[in-house]
C-alpha cells in the first residue's frame, strides 16, 4: 500500500469531488434538492403524504422510505428504462433499500406521527457515487420536508435527531481514495460504500473486493479517509441548510 | 364564444408561457435538452445505437423512438413510480408513441442508416403540457445528435427535413386560449394537442372535449391560434440550435 | 388535391361502407351488439356492475369505461395474444381509453348512479376502422342496458343524453375519403378518427400525418365529410334502436 | 344410481345439446370454425405460421398448439380480462394445454413440416362445455387449415391421421348424463372430460368428484355415454367436412 | 397386451416404489412431512391462517389450498426458477390446482372454522410421480395441522372426514403398471393418475394418452393397479399417522 | 462495552451454531450440499452448463452465479411464494447477487471455459444467517461440481483459487456476538455480514446498524469475531471435502 497515486481526475486520495447541494430544485415536494458529487448530480425529493403502509397503520408511527431511478441516458450508453421493462433491477432495490434504511436511523418515527415521507433519488446524471450521493442530498430534502411539516404545525417535536451523509472508499492502483468517480470506481480492486452519522457513529458500511481480498490494514486506511470525507459533507449539508 | 377571459397566469389568450430550450444540459447523450414551457420542465436525451428494432433489420434504414416518463413528484401530489408498479401506464404509452411519430415524420430514415435514435423525455416539473414541450424540446435534442453524427462523418446526407414542434390549445371559459398550463387544462372544456411542420402542415392533431362537444367554429379559433403559436416555438427552436 | 379516385372497394369518397348493427348478439351481457363496418366485425358487450372504481367511492355517481381486445387471427397474420404476453400493447391502451372517453361525454354519470358500465369492444374481424365500428357499437349497446336498468326500475332519470358515433375519415392518393378500409389505411398519407355527437358537436378528433402533412384546406375537407359519414351512422344507430 | 332424472334443459340422459358446426366464419384465419354446443359458441381458427418453437427448429417437425380465451362477459357475470390482468388464469394454461394435447394426437408433425398451427379457440358465449366444444370445433378447423395446405402444395402427405371430439359426462341428482349445460355443471356431483379418437381410442380422461366421490360403477357409466356421444359428435364433424 | 415386462428400476408391474412419510421434517410448519416416492422427494407443510380469501369471508367457512414448487435442480437438468421467470408456469399451476381441490374433498370446511391451511409442496428431488407424492404426503401434514388445532382446542369437530392418497399409472411397453418412475414415465404411451378416499370412491382421474390412444380395456387394468397401490398408499399414511 | 451476556442459545459470544456440511444431498446436481447453521438448513446446488450469458459470449470466459429462494414456510410465519407474487423480493435480489458475487472472487473464470456454474441456495428452514451459511455451502457445491468437471476430463486447469466462507456478527445486549440465530438478530442493534477467503482477506462486508450507530471500537471487535468464526468455517469445509 503505497500513498501516492495520479487519480483520472488530478485529486488527491483524501479529496472530495466539488459537491454542490441545491435546494428548492423544484417546486412540488416538500422537499426538492439537487445534489452533485461532481459530474454525478441526483435530484431528491421528500414527499409527505398522511398515510403509513399497512404494517404501520394505527400504531401512531410515521414511516421514511425511499425509491431510486436513473433516467435511461445519465450513463455513457443508454440502459433500458425500468419502467418499460417493467421491472426494477436488483441493483436499484438494492440501492432504494439502503436510502430508506440510513435515513430512518435518524427519524424519531413517533415524533413523526402516522405520516409517509418518500425519499425519490433520480440520477440525471451519473458519474460513480449515485448512491451515496442520493443518501446525502436525501437527508437535506427530508429536514426541509420537515420544517416546511414544523412550520404549518403538523408536527411538534422535530422527528429528526443527527444527520447522515455518505461516501464511498476504494482501493485504486493500491493506494486508498476518497469519493470515487466512474473512471477509478470501475478500475478498482475493492470499494466501500460508508454511512455516518454526525456523532461518528456508523450507519452502514457495505465494502466489496471486485479484484483481490482486502486486507485489515487497507480496511483501516478506508474507513479513515470515510470519516474525513464524511465530516466534510455533514458540513456542507449544515451550509446549505442555514442559507 | 367571447375573446376576453382573464387566464390564471395573466397571459393574453394568444400569450404563449415563457419557453425556454437549454441545450447540452446533461453530458452523456449524442442530444440533451432542458425545454421549459414556464414551469413545466422536461428533459430530452438523444441516444444513439448502431442497432434498429427486428423488423426493419437488414433494410438499410434507421429508426426514431420515443419513450416518455415523469418524476414522481413531478406534479402536485405524488405518483406512483410507473417502474415499481411493473408498468407504464396508458397515458405514459400514448404520449411516448405521439413523440416518435411525431420526429419520425421529419426524418429520413434511409439517410439515418441502420441506426437507433431514442428520444427519452422526462418531466422533471409539471404544469400541463408536458407532451407539447416533449416533442418541441425533443426535436432540438433530436438534431443536435444528428449534427454530431455528421460531425464524425458517420452519416453523409442530412436526415433531417424540416423541423417540428407542438403546441396545445384549448377552450377556456368560452375562449380559445393558446399554451394551457395546469391550472387552465384541469378547468378546461375542450382542449387539443397540436403538432406541425415548419411547411404549415399538420403532423398530428388531437381534440377531446371534456365538457360540451366543441363546434366547427370553436375548432376553426383553436386551429388559429395552435398554428400562431407553433410558428413562435419554430422561431425558438431555430434561435436555440443558432447558439 | 383532386375528388376523384378509384377506391380498393370501388366506393365513393364520401361513402360508408355496408353498416350492420345487430343487438342482442350474446346473451348474457345487459347490452350486447355486433357492429359491422363492411368486413369489420366488433362484439360490443355493456355489462352493468354495482360498484364503483375507488376514486368515486361515495359520491353517488356512476362510471362508464371500456376495454378493447383483438382476437389474435382477427387480422391477415396471426397477432399474439395479449393476455398470454402478459400485457396490453399501447396501441390496445389508447383505443380503449379513448372508446372510454367518448362514451362518458353522453352519460350524466349522477343519474347513473353508483353503478359502473363496462363496454367491452372485442374484434372479430378486423378490416381497418375497429375503434370507430367499435365506439358506434358500444354506444347501442350501453342504451340497451341503460333500458334495462330502466326497465327493472333500478334508475329513474334517463343518464343519456345525446347519441355519439364515430368514423374514420384520410387523404388516399390525394382524395379525401370516407370510411378507410385497411387496404386504403395502409397506403393512406394521412387518416384522422372522428368522433361526433348528435348535436353536430365534436368529442374527439385525431388525424395523424403518417406521409407528407396534412394542410388546412386538406382537414376543412376532411372533416367535412366526417359530419355527413357521423350523420348516417347515427341514423342507423337510431334505426337500430327501433327495431 | 337410478336412471331417470329431469334435466334442467329437457333433454334425455344420454342427450347431446344441439350441435352446429359453421367453417368459414372468420375470413382471415386458414381454418376458422364457430361451434355451438347448446348456448355455448366458440370460435375456432387455425393460423399456420412458418416456423417452430425454439426446441423442434431443424428437426424437420412441426408443431400444433392451442390458446383459449373467454371473452369477459361469455358469462353471466362479468370476468376481468386476462390481458388487462397481465396474466392469465390457471383455468386457462389447464384448458389450452389440454386442446393442444388432444389435437396433437391426431397429427404426424413430420408430414406436417416446419410449421406451427396455432388453434385459437375464443368463447364468445359460454354455458358449460366450453372445452369440449373447442376441442371438437378445433379438429374442423385443423382440417381446414391443413386442407389448404395441401391445395396450396405446400405439403404433400396429409399429416391427420384420424378424428377427435370431446364432450363432459357427469352424475346430476344421481343420474349420468351427457354433456352437460352451465345449469347442471355448477350443481352436478361428479364430472369428467372425455376425449376420444375415431378409432374408439382415449385421448384424455380428467374426472374430478365435487361433492361425493364416484364409485367405479358409475365410471363405467359414464364412459358408455361418453363413447356414444363421441361417436355422434365425430358425425356432425364429418358431415361439416364434407360441405 | 401382455402382463410381464422389464421395468427400468426392476419393479413388478402392481409395485409400488419404496415409500417413506417422515413427519416433522421441518419445525415451524403445523404439519411438515417429507414424502419419498423412490427418488422423488417432496417436502409437504400445512400452514394455518386464521383467514380466509375474499369469496368466503364472513360465511364461517375455512378453505384449503395448495402450491405447488419444483427446486430448479430438482431434476436432471437446471429448470429456470419460476420466482426469477416472474411466472409460474401452466404445468406448476396445474398441479397446484389438483392438490388443493383433491384435499378439499376431505375436509368439511364448516367444521375447520375461518381458517385457511395452506399445503406447500415442494420438490427437493424429482423422478416421476411428483404430484401424486405430493398428494400422499400433503394429506399427511393436513391431518397434522388438524391434529394441532385440536390439541390447541381451537377447532372442536375434526373437519377431516375419510383419506386420500394418489398414484400414477401407465401402460409400460403394453403392460399396465403401477407408481411411473421417469424413465418409464418419459418412456411410456398411456399414463393416468388417479387420486381416491378410503372409501374406494374416486376423488380424480386424469388419464392422457401421449402415444397411442388406450382403450377401455386397458383403462380397467390401470384402474384395477391404481386401486390397490392406493390402498397400500392409504396403510401407509395409517401407519405414519400412528407413530 | 461488556464481554459478558447470556446469549438466548447459552453460546459463548465467540462461539459458532453446530454447523454440518453434507455433501451429496441431492443426486441430479453437480454439487448437492446441505448445509445447516444450527437450525438453518440450506440446500446449495451447483448447476453446470455448456454456455454463458450473451455479455461473455465468444471471451472464452466462463460465469458463476446464484439464485437463492426460501420455501414459503421456511420461516415462523408464512411468506408468500415469490413465484405466484410474480416476483423476486429485494431481499432476495440483495442476496443472490451476494452470493454470486462472492464465490466469482475465488474462481479464474477463463480456466472454467465457456461454461455456466449456478448455485441454487433454497432455504428449507429459516432461523437467523441463511445467507452466510448459503455462501458457506455453495463454496462446497461449486468444489464438487469443479471436480466432476476435472474427473470428466472437461477442464483441465483447477479454476478454483482459494475458499470462501461467511459469518454474521453483531452487537446483541452490548456485547459483540458471533453466528446471529433469528432471536438474536431481531434483538441486535447492529449486524454485519462478512465473507472471507483463506487468505484472511475480505470480499465483502455489509454492516447495518438497526438501533444505535456503531464505534470504530465495536467495528473492531465484530471484525475481530469474525475472522475467527469464519477460520473454523473454513476448517469445516475442508473437513467436509476431505470426506
Amino acid at each position: 500500500m503505497t500513498d501516492t497515486v495520479t487519480r483520472p481526475s488530478g485529486r488527491l486520495p483524501a479529496q472530495l469531488r466539488d459537491v454542490r447541494i441545491e435546494r428548492g430544485y423544484t417546486r412540488h415536494a416538500e422537499g426538492s434538492v439537487l445534489v452533485s458529487f461532481g459530474e454525478t448530480r441526483v435530484l431528491c425529493t421528500a414527499s409527505v403524504e398522511n398515510r403509513v403502509p399497512g404494517f404501520l397503520r394505527g400504531k401512531g408511527e410515521g414511516w421514511v422510505t425511499a425509491e431510486y431511478g436513473m433516467l435511461p441516458r445519465a450513463t455513457n450508453t443508454r440502459n433500458d428504462r425500468e419502467a418499460a421493462r417493467g421491472k426494477q433491477g436488483g441493483r436499484t432495490l438494492e440501492i432504494q433499500r439502503l436510502i430508506g434504511r440510513t435515513l430512518r436511523a435518524c427519524v424519531d418515527r413517533a415524533a413523526l406521527g402516522e405520516r409517509t415521507i418518500t425519499l425519490d433519488c433520480d440520477v440525471l446524471q451519473a458519474d460513480g457515487g449515485t448512491r451515496t450521493a442520493a443518501i446525502t442530498g436525501a437527508y437535506v430534502a427530508l429536514v426541509d420536508a420537515v420544517r416546511l411539516l414544523q412550520k404549518r404545525r403538523e408536527i411538534t417535536r422535530d422527528p429528526i435527531f443527527g444527520a447522515v451523509a455518505a461516501v464511498s472508499v476504494g482501493v485504486y492502483r493500491g493506494v486508498p481514495v476518497l469519493d470515487l468517480d466512474y473512471a477509478e470506481d470501475s478500475a478498482c480492486d475493492t470499494d466501500m460504500n460508508v454511512v455516518m452519522n454526525d456523532g461518528g457513529g456508523f450507519i452502514e458500511l457495505q465494502g466489496t473486493a471486485e479484484g483481490h481480498a482486502f486486507r485489515r490494514d487497507e480496511l483501516d486506511a478506508l474507513l479513515g479517509l470515510a470519516e474525513a470525507g464524511i465530516g466534510e459533507l455533514l458540513a456542507l449539508q449544515r451550509a446549505a441548510l442555514e442559507k
